[in-house]
Formats: C-alpha cells, structure tokens, sequence
C-alpha cells in the first residue's frame, strides 16, 4: 500500500472529521463523561470521532490497526505492519470549557517507523503535518529547522503540574527559564515546540495517542524526543516526555536530571 | 468631549497600529531590549506604538493625559479627567518569542471611572471592547454574562510562578481545580476569565496598563476583580491581581485567602 494514497485519504477523514467536530461547537451538542478521574473528561464527540476513523480504516485498510484514545482500536504492544495511532480530540478539557485548543492527532506507523503525522488545530485553522525525512509543514509552509543552540535562559517552557511534582527539578527549571506556558493539549505543546513557540516541553505522563503525531512532526524540525531522564522514547509505551530544541533539550538534561 | 468621539477615534489608532505590528512581524523588524530584569523585554515596536498613540492623542484631545508603560505618557497617580491607559504590546515575551499571544491594551478612564476599554489580539484576530454599562463585545459579538455559580473542582486557573510564590495557598487552588493555563499576557489572560475558557487568574504584580482595559471588560460579563485579598482594585497602583467568575472567586478568597 503506497503512502500517498494512506496520506491522500487520512487528509480527507481529518477534514471531514474537523468539520463534524466544529459542527457539534456550533449546535453545543456535547455530552461530558469522566474517565479515569474527574478532570480526565471524555465526551460524546470524542468517541465518535474515533469510530469515524476506526469505520474508515477497517473500509478502505482491512490489514491496518489502530491504536486509539478511546478503544475503538486494538489492544496494541507492537507497531508491526501498519499502525494508526489516533487522538480524536487531544484536549478534551479545552474542548469542554474552552471550545478552543484542542485537536486531532493522527501518526501513521509502518513497521515501527513513524512515516506520516498529523496534528489538527480546528480552531485556530492550523494543520500540522510530516512525512518522514521530508519535513514539516503547517497549512503547507515549511517549518523551519530549529535554532540547534538555543540557551535555557531565553527559552519559554512547558511543564505541566504533574511533572513538577513527579520531577522536583523542573522547579529550577522553570526559574531559569524565560517563562513558563501551559496550554493543556500535548499534542499543541508539542507543535509549540516545533514551532519555536516553546523550546521545551516535559510532561510526566503521555500515552501513545498524545506523542504518536507530535514526535514525528518534532523530530522533523530537529527537535530531541526522548524520555524525561534522556533514554528513547518508544510510542507504544506510556510515559513521561520531554521534548526540547536540540540546546535546550541538551542543557536541561546536563545541568538538572 | 462626546464618549463617541474618542470611541470612533480609538477604534481607527488601534486598527492602524495593530497593522503597523502586523507588519513589523512580517518583515522581521524588531529590536529586543531589556528594562528591569533580562526577561523585562521591550522591542522598538511597543515603543512606536505608544508613541503614535501619544502623538495621536496629544494633537486631538490636547486636555487628555496618557498613562503608557513605555514613558511616553506623563507620571500619574491619579485619573482626573480623561487618562488613555495604554500597553502597546502586552506580553511582549510573546511577540518576541511567539509572534503570537500578545495584544494592544487600551483603557479610557474619565473621572477615573473606566468608560471604554479595547484589548486586541491581532495575530488571532479578536477585538475585545466594552463601555461601560453597555455590555462586553468580542470582534462585535456580544460576551454572555458569566455563570454565577462555577465551583472551583470545575474550574480552569491561570496563576503565574511569580503568585504561586508569593501566595503558597495557590499551589492548593491548583491541586483543587480542574488545570492550570498560563498564557503570558495579562489582557489576554484577563479576556480568558472574561470569556469563561479560564475561570480565574491571580497575578502577583501588575502594572496599570496590564489592568486598565481588562478590568472594564471582565466587570462589564460580571466578572469580579480585586487584589488578592479581597480588597478593591484601584488601577493607578500597581500590584497583584484576582480576577474571576463570582462563584469561584468567592470560594478561593474564603477557603484559601
């Protein structure tokens, strides 16, 4: 299966998908869930957004799986053969109470490689997307290359509240810093930092749909990807994440973990 | 000196400066410097800007005085007549960085009663206004009043490093709330509570042009703005900040201040 047509038809489903998730804004047709805990929202247009594409993909890629927030998927150890891995809506808190900075986040694995990624800011009308070795894009500009040498003191972070605790010396981290910003969708904290908007962000506890898109858009502007304590990071796995600008993420990792 | 007069000539200053910024971005034209500390910024821009506001104003309302955070205004401590609080750029950590999440923060004060207030993020395109007994407005769109009665465990809060330092107990409105947003720019920031997609944000210093449009626009939806502690805002003076929906401002002021 060539990936132009897998790239041709996901670009379709996130279209139609973004415009069914803008509708049900519109008509404030949202039904809240909790999860996991009570700030760990789902609703009713997550899981339908994610049985769109599971529909669609079990259609048109029979032989494909999917590894999806929602369980509309397969339980999924392995990246063999290939593999999509879906956030409906990565935000679902934004989504709820702010109706803005939230997105969908798409990455296609083939054999373990992270080959095409999507990120869907629907609002904000900004489409992030990478091919392997081909660059990023946003609404089809190229991405610049980071800054390889960035220094901490003049970057803005992102560290969630859960790393603080989890990693006591971000604290530090953050004083000297340019400044902290906290967003509440990983997937835009990572296109923050691929952007340049951010040039580091560590999160104590990502899942395979939050970094799945973001590590492949990242890693094509040159962004380093890796655990919190530097070792590789491996999509499958849940986890704490740090991603940073190749100075930042070097500096961080030397002088506080 | 008709209210409408200053309203229609506000509107045509900030349209033109907005696109003078817009421009400044596009040709990459901005020189950094700092004030205060290394992360006090201040570019060529926000100065422009201030001194076309300044300019502007001194040749149509000779009478009016300017209260600017560049000095192009006059040192004032009180709000007799009819004061322009003005920020060129607030948040210009972003504009640098970002090249987004800024905005142009204007106030009109006669007597020292807020009569009309602008804040306008221009890369998002939003025009926030209110006058005074008139209702708040987004790009004309009027701003529904904000629920009276949000609890805190439902809520999303905007506290910066420098609060959570200066008022321990904030750490525990974190842990109680639903997330904590920071976005790097005191208006838009204030605009977040405004429009409900925060439900508080507590500063611990701001100036008065970082308060002096966003007051009148969050009291205008029924937002409550104070200092910390309860105590009435009073926008000559600098200091920290407490803004939120009733509820939520009621429950953190008597369980945490």
């Amino acid at each position: 299966m060539p990936l132009e047509k897998i790239d041709q038809l996901a670009r379709e489903w996130l279209e139609e998908a973004g415009n069914r998730i803008f509708m049900s804004l519109e008509q404030s047709n949202i039904e809240v869930d909790t999860k996991a805990d009570r700030n760990d929202l789902v609703t009713n247009v997550d899981k339908a957004t994610e049985r769109y594409f599971a529909d669609k993909i079990a259609e048109h890629f029979p032989n494909h799986r999917l590894l999806g927030e929602e369980g509309y998927g397969e339980e999924i150890t392995s990246l063999e053969g290939v593999v999509w891995v879906l956030d409906p809506i990565d935000g679902t808190v934004n989504f709820v109470e702010q109706k803005r900075n939230f997105a969908i986040s798409l990455g296609i694995y083939k054999e373990g490689i992270g080959e095409l990624a999507y990120i869907y800011d629907i609002i904000a009308g900004e489409f992030y997307f990478a091919k392997r070795g081909e660059g990023a894009f946003v609404n089809d500009e190229p991405i610049p290359a980071l800054a390889p040498d960035k220094k901490l003191e003049n970057a803005l972070v992102i560290i969630n509240t859960a790393a603080m605790r989890k990693f006591p010396q971000t604290l530090e981290v953050i004083r000297n810093a340019r400044g902290l910003r906290l967003y509440g969708a990983a997937t835009l904290e990572y296109m923050a930092v691929a952007t340049g908007r951010a040039d580091a962000y560590i999160s104590a506890n990502l899942s395979p749909w939050d970094i799945g898109a973001g590590k492949i858009i990242a890693e094509e502007v040159g962004a380093i990807v890796t655990r919190a304590n530097g070792n590789p990071m491996v999509v499958t796995e849940k986890g704490d994440s740090f991603v940073a600008s190749p100075g930042v993420h070097a500096e961080i990792l030397r002088d506080y973990f």
